[in-house]
């Protein structure tokens, strides 16, 4: 059993990898769900949403959220009332949203709605929302000196800002009275080996780890936990998490992200561009597996998915 | 300056003959919302979407809601979740359950987003929602001796059911608290006259009336408040009506309508095919205008608003 934390794009990659090499009955995913946002009402949760999407091979192939073959009928539509469009939610897309958020209103909660829609599409991993509670990443922009400061959801600032404003702070707010998902602490305690899929460490494995109980469950057992660096030389492969994780005082360096996590994995994974940090990060007491992670091809992810579980299992035998 | 109590089709047909008679500059139209529903989330109310659809030039030519040269695509797409489907909104017309929800979500009332909504269709006339408070009309369905009572909301007994059942009692929940909408009084009382659409008397006219304070408006008035009866020759043109008015105690012709809306009605216009049930309505004390009433075409349609209005200024001058 492998149990993976995982945040949008990099850990829908590295979960399509695990699946290919060890199959998706083996395999649960706890998604961190601070990125949800509620827009024209709709329940959105971008992260569970591009797991689901990439794993039933219906991804929108560049964009990286949202489906291929997509229209945007609606979105078109809304523009007569010069409703706000920075948030370009396809129609098929839409109906996803539209089929949780029925189902939310109706009492389910978003455990049972996450199975259901990840069933409809075939999937056979488990696939676990942090927590049924709603939690919101929330960014305190950093401004010109002088300026009150302001504080954005996350969808804002990664969408409609595009990310390119200085980040001061970040804090996920309701996340002190949410409990982890039904299944989410068992999962965590059952696994043979914990991934921490390269995500953002600051806003996408942080909110999960901040839930009350599921980091104390993972320090628990660090030595069994592997994180999968974000980091390559230096640079996020997607989105801000280079300069985030500057911002927030930490290094955007494999080694920034091995003592970003030391705290809970025992072990991380670097590209071989990072060969170079291996001593660095062993002196944190962080052992180093040093191999290919840029995952453009399922053949590559699978290697990696192969290299980050037996780096635990392996030093078993 | 002429106000319509109104419902669906065959109120917003009747506001396409009062524009072509009069203007819309003149016209207010007060309209029911005990038919709004709540659908995957979204805030949806079908008389005021109609009606500004109709207005508009834009509604759907067979179907009398919805949009013409519409697409299904995220309907189609929520099949994949076995949502329920009978409610089958298009994607242009999602567009504006999506901007009104988000809106309300947001802070606005119903009221200014019907303005809203209204001016962005390139409407003139003054679109008021009966109440900005939710009004749930709901019907206790007839069932079987000895079982228990089935209670439904308005769209599942009017789509889902088809209005295929009878009906035992109709209630406007919420409607004790709920409050007329801002302008809804003064546009009675300033009106020179107030016509009562050829709309459902038990389901789409009562619930304006059943908001606290419209009824007495009305009946304060009655001599200059004109009814249009949806009853020609012991039918409805279109809906349950005349079953409903049977079922609810009342009899299915333009004489029960007449008897229905008497206390705020002072004059009915029924249609030529019910001229003899004339003597029968004056003995109501209700004067009776008969004309062509079924709106085939939008010079009928004025021409009928012409009738309706000139029954009550007419005999003034």
């Amino acid at each position: 059993l492998i149990t993976v934390l995982a945040g949008g794009v990099g850990a829908a990659r590295m979960l399509v990898g695990l699946r290919a090499a060890f199959g998706e009955e083996q395999l649960t995913a706890i998604v961190n769900t601070g990125d949800d946002a509620t827009m024209w009402g709709l329940y959105v949760c971008p992260d569970l949403d591009t797991i689901t999407y990439t794993l039933a091979g219906a991804i929108h192939p560049e964009q990286g959220w949202g489906l291929a073959d997509e229209t945007v009928a609606v979105m078109t539509a809304i523009e007569r009332y010069g409703g706000p469009t920075w948030f370009k939610l396809g129609d098929k897309d839409l109906a996803t949203h539209l089929y949780r958020t029925g189902r939310i209103a109706a009492g389910a909660t978003l455990s049972e709605v996450t199975a259901d829609i990840s069933r409809a599409w075939g999937l056979g991993l488990t696939l676990l929302p942090m927590t049924d509670q709603p939690v919101r990443t929330r960014l305190r922009l950093a401004g010109e000196d002088g300026e009150d400061p302001v504080e954005v959801d996350f969808q804002d600032y990664f969408v409609r800002l595009r990310h390119a404003v200085p980040v001061a702070e970040v804090r996920f707010a309701g996340v002190e009275g949410a409990l982890p998902a039904p299944g989410v602490l068992h999962a965590i305690r059952s696994a043979e080996v914990v991934v921490i899929a390269p995500s953002n460490p600051a806003v996408s494995i942080a909110p999960i780890l901040a839930v009350p109980g599921i980091g104390a469950e993972l320090r628990a057992r660090r030595s069994s936990v592997v994180a999968v660096s974000p980091i390559v030389a230096g640079s996020a492969l997607k989105g801000p998490a280079d300069r985030l994780l500057t911002e927030l005082g930490g290094e955007a360096s494999a080694l920034g992200v091995a003592r970003w996590h030391a705290k809970y994995a025992g072990t991380i994974v670097i590209d071989e561009a990072d060969r170079s940090l291996a001593p660095e990060i062993e002196a944190l007491g962080v052992a180093c597996v040093v191999t290919n992670t840029i995952m453009s091809s399922t053949e590559i992810a699978g290697d990696l998915a192969t290299a980050t579980v037996t780096a635990v299992t392996g030093r078993a035998t």
